[in-house]
């Protein structure tokens, strides 16, 4: 991977100004379309049957969230996924609170079907996807690093996408190499929608990716954010000011804050016997 | 009551973090989990039928809020509060504009014989739920103090909870015991969701009350929401940063502020032949 | 036109606070009702079957806008356009991304037969409602003022109503008078919901109009919105804080203000052969 990738992927971002296909929640739907507004993309949420079908394939790419899904937004998922999947385009499914929830884990095993491209959740989140069990490791408990390999391993085998499992350090890869990337702040667990945006980001990057790989489009999202959440941090202690300025801080975010942050944030993953190490 | 309850409340929701259970309306329910979130509780919106039973006994507490409830939402509500009530868990009523809309009043009407948990609204709001009257005295038009007095006596009568009326004073009984608070500014009528985040406030003070009374616990909200209000109106006489600051408040508002600002700020009313009457 | 009209507009705004009913999409309906809140006005979400009829004719004005509507919002928006045409009270449509997506195409073309008063959009809306060509134009891919002249003249001769075409320069008219108002800032495009506050603040202008004419009432709230746009984007470039400080600005406009900003802002279009003419 180069290192100037991530750099390269933004200034796509901002040049093509993607639009992002949304279904989405209302509780975090305002703050995920400001983040997308604010990095350049042009977010639209189209959520009814009848308009994703045709809407999908004018997107870059397709961003389901799977937080409180109305049944219209059930359906019009399932409508989204297959026109983005006939059109070539890259969707992202962010499987919220699946596991505990039985309406939208349902969902979530229907659309995994339909090679979601890639995945993005936390360990306990990936873990229910159908197929992923993460070797009974418990996730839900430990959130550590190397239960967050093992998830992403199972998701990689079980569905040939690639993955991106958040935690206090993300996980990514897409089943031939593996980052692991320190990203952002505490202060994005106190911003509803914090987690979820980066989903969304995804499926921006995704789309502008050109010759770059699906896990250089995961990992310039994660070290973009991390970069805009760290400028914007060290402005405020607070979560309202704090959310203020994490869209003031990807508005302004330049390549060379990117290709510096990528340098010291990202760190490839050994890879052996078919399994990923984390290092010490 | 100990004065330091409420303080103690608040480091009692820090420690535990409860989860909050909501069904609310779309337009104040971002504002609504970042409230939730700032004060150290975790809001989650499951406001699907089929999901919300399975998650009301998870959940610490449950707010209902009646905000534009769309059809799924008023049978979800109905769902999670049978099941909150089966868990034992506490659950709010928030009858947003309820009296003038027809829907959401005969929703009120069937969810407060399920014995609501408490009650939180203005006096209008909580003078047209089934049985409380008020008296005929025409709350809406006055809004005094003793024109809530009046209706949170008659729905405690009526319904054997706490109550919680607000207005430029807020006024808090169980029935036994009757406080006012003196409470916020004027600048949280220019936020929406500012008045409908207090039962928010209330569902998360009453999941982690412990031995502490109702009243305690929701005295306990309008304390803190209060102090932070103000300290948040100390920095600007707009609404739009007001609100960014009334978060980054109720995230850094100490057990001290409050200790302090509680002993100010409540006042028992004087309670006599079956009746409270406020001092002057 | 009178050119004290836009401030005192503004101070009826103020001191009627008039109810302006809203059915809207879930994304931006929070900006949207803190605009409107910032500026003195008190929205009501209201898009409920059976409630939308009995509120309709209790609000000052109605804004329908068609950004993702549910089928619910969709049944309600006519229930709500019937009862404001009833009741006398002005409503205003906000035809969102209509012309590409189908759902909501067929539900402006059916509420367009209802006298919508005024329609508020950019010219690639205007010119995909029923009878509105823009003269076969291509105004997606102009944007100019010439397209937007020519778009809003078939509105107004195809639906007899008042017309507000945004882009770059807002072009307002009523079939006998047009006016170009130079608006706002680049940075209302990065806030979702930035553009649609306006149609909002519309249907509170035209509310509490008076004698005024509707066009005096859409003049004044593209400059009113323009001056708050300025007087926010001074004190930052992020999109973020530019938000918060456009809710600080509406509350805090003063008619001084808005007198000085007509003045400069505000240019009546000249007027021949049933064609308006953009001045170079």
């Amino acid at each position: 991977m180069h290192r100037s990738s991530s750099a390269g992927l933004l200034q796509a971002l901002r040049h093509q100004s993607p639009s992002v296909h949304r279904i989405t929640y209302s509780v975090a739907a305002n703050f995920i379309a400001n983040v997308l507004l604010a990095i350049g993309a042009a977010p639209a949420t189209v959520d009814i049957v009848g308009e994703a079908d045709p809407f999908a394939p004018i997107a870059g790419g397709l961003l389901v969230n799977l937080g409180t899904p109305t049944p219209a937004q059930r359906a019009a998922s399932q409508e989204a996924v297959f026109a983005a999947n006939e059109a070539g385009a890259p969707w992202v499914l962010d499987p919220v609170a699946i596991g505990a929830l039985p309406v939208r884990t349902a969902l979530a095993e229907h659309l995994t079907h339909r090679s979601p491209f890639p995945v993005s959740g936390n360990a306990s989140e990936v873990s229910a996807l159908p197929g992923v069990d993460g070797g009974g490791k418990g996730v839900e408990a430990t959130g550590s690093t190397d239960a967050a390999v093992s998830v992403a391993i199972a998701l990689v085998e079980e569905l040939g996408t690639a993955a991106a499992v958040s935690g206090p350090e993300d996980l990514i890869t897409d089943g031939e190499q593996a980052l692991r990337v320190a990203n952002g702040d505490v202060l994005l667990t106190k911003v509803t929608g914090g987690g979820c945006a980066v989903a969304a980001l995804i499926a921006a990057f995704a789309s502008v990716r050109g010759e770059a790989s699906l896990l250089e489009a995961v990992a310039a999202t994660h070290v973009v954010y991390g970069i805009a959440a760290e400028q914007a941090v060290a402005q405020t202690s607070g979560p309202g000011y704090f959310a203020v300025r994490l869209r003031d801080a990807l508005h302004a975010v330049s390549t060379t804050d990117v290709i510096v942050a990528e340098r010291v944030r990202t760190e490839t993953i050994p890879f052996a016997d078919g399994r990923f190490f984390a290092s010490s």
